[in-house]
């Protein structure tokens, strides 16, 4: 068994080594490199592999699916940062920003269908591993899709804002699971348990994203809290805290629409006097065990489930 | 044997029926809805059945296979129109300018995926077709990248310009006839010689486009000649007057860089005075008769080719 980190090494090897972008034509490849070595935590091929590892020795082909899946996921991230405008990803200019609107749109569909380039290398299950595949990125691209309406939107259900994050985040960390548990070997039981415990996990960590924006510690996340708020976005805390405001709704509303200097510090006051902080702790809380009760119940020795279940703990008590 | 007419009719019904958009989200789905029922001509899905039925029956598996080819091409256009800034498509608003930048770039993603799904309903040959689709439309983007690129270049070649509509366009051509051939079960070597075909046959059809946009009879195309002149596009006929014009090269130069009424008649002149719409005519016929020899070459009766056949011809000897 190996641990998050020593899968994260392996995986940066192969992939440099094996999704190569040809060199030309430039313009549209320099974009996919540059977004590449830009790193990332890798978390969604360390979890193929470790799908994998649950289950049985990392196949050969496994690699080439992880690859798939982090390309995919660059992809997403692509498109995702002009269609929210963003300037920066991982700390540096975002595609767009730095090589127009053409290059991000262009470059993001060849890192799309060099994703499948690498999945179409796995001659095994292929049939099951694309349909789960194209189902999840079109659950990502409704997800994403969804993210954008709610903008405009003022009447977001809790119900509502969980789906889109599901779709938007999770399913792709339970697919990443779910391929590496297939080519493992699982049985469709063991691997679908994979997924739910990668669903769950996902949903937990995007609320937990939601509560230190708001709450946690500002110097250990490197940036003062309030980012969401400041931006107006719709998160766990505000969706809840407008439909538990009672009389202080209005007030909400209107701050909501205001820019003040206090803004954020305002905002904080009321989640914290309806009590949405602790909805939200709650929250996290169901799904984190609703997720290890996943991981609990699928049947392989505790021993192999001990680098999921540490990395479900390190990304679920991260402080930052 | 069907006529091109016969299997466009029977291809239209299917895709009706068996590649549905979700109704939701909405905002994602009835941009996709819209440019599919805006119609088009239909050639990609309806070479690659042709391609299937010049060797066995149609397989059922075919129609999803053509469903794919024609959700690709459409999502490649979406895009395209994006980066072309194009207002309309098939006389009707493209997406982005309908609905926004946004929704032309999710879309047209989700379209993309759709294509994929469809590929996914065959499980014979999966592997070999995934490859093969992924290529093709890696090697499109590549096309995309190339045209942008020489819209920015004042020494493009004839030979980079044949690369990139062979790019572009020719490959999807090629790669729908070959995709149905192996579904046909044809043998390597068959399946290839179609390829060539739907490649020399791109490049000529190609090649025709830029012909009659410059000399074809305005009435019959139903629009007036000389539209890529004005926009000062680079076609086969100007890149090889610029390099064959000798003497009136810089003439021809600065006649691009105006925007004179005279503009369009001005250049044709040069044209027919270097003599390129020669050149261009024997250019297309060299690369019809190239396609009919691949097409001639292939091991099944002439009776079976008549429909390719004629599609070709008519392809090829449209005058709008």
């Amino acid at each position: 068994m190996h641990s998050f980190k020593e899968i994260v090494q392996a995986f940066e090897t192969r992939l440099r080594e094996q999704a190569v972008f040809p060199e030309l034509p430039q313009n549209l490849y320099e974009p996919c490199r540059y977004l590449i070595e830009l790193g990332g935590k890798r978390v969604r091929p360390a979890l193929c592999l470790m799908g994998n590892e649950l289950f049985s020795a990392i196949n050969e082909h496994t690699w080439h699916i992880a690859n798939a899946i982090e390309l995919l996921h660059n992809f997403t991230l692509i498109h995702d940062d002009i269609m929210d405008k963003a300037p920066l990803r991982r700390g540096n200019p975002t595609i767009h920003a730095k090589y127009g609107l053409t290059a991000g749109i262009l470059s993001g569909d060849v890192m799309c269908i060099h994703a499948y380039q690498e999945l179409a290398k796995t001659d095994k299950h292929l049939q099951e591993l694309l349909q789960l595949f194209n189902t999840t990125v079109i659950e990502v691209c409704e997800g994403q899709q969804m993210d954008m309406d709610y903008e405009q939107r003022d009447d977001v259900t809790v119900a509502e804002y969980i789906e889109m994050i599901s779709l938007k985040t999770s399913v792709l960390l339970a697919c990443s699971l779910k391929m590496g548990a297939i080519m493992g070997g699982a049985s469709n039981i063991q691997a679908d348990k994979l997924y739910e415990f990668g669903k769950n996990l996902g949903i937990a960590f995007q609320l937990q994203d939601d509560y230190l924006d708001a709450f946690g510690d500002a110097e250990k996340l490197g940036k003062q809290n309030g980012g969401d708020i400041k931006a107006n976005k719709k998160t766990y805390l505000l969706i809840k805290a407008l439909e538990q405001a009672g009389e202080q709704k209005t007030a909400l509303q209107d701050l909501v629409e205001t820019d003040t200097t206090t803004k954020v510090q305002d905002v904080l006051v009321i989640f914290k006097n309806v009590g949405v902080d602790k909805v939200c702790r709650d929250e996290i809380e169901r799904y984190s065990q609703k997720a290890f009760l996943n991981l609990e119940d699928i049947d392989v020795p505790d021993t192999q489930k001990k680098p999921l279940h540490d990395l479900a703990m390190y990304l679920l008590q991260r402080d930052k």
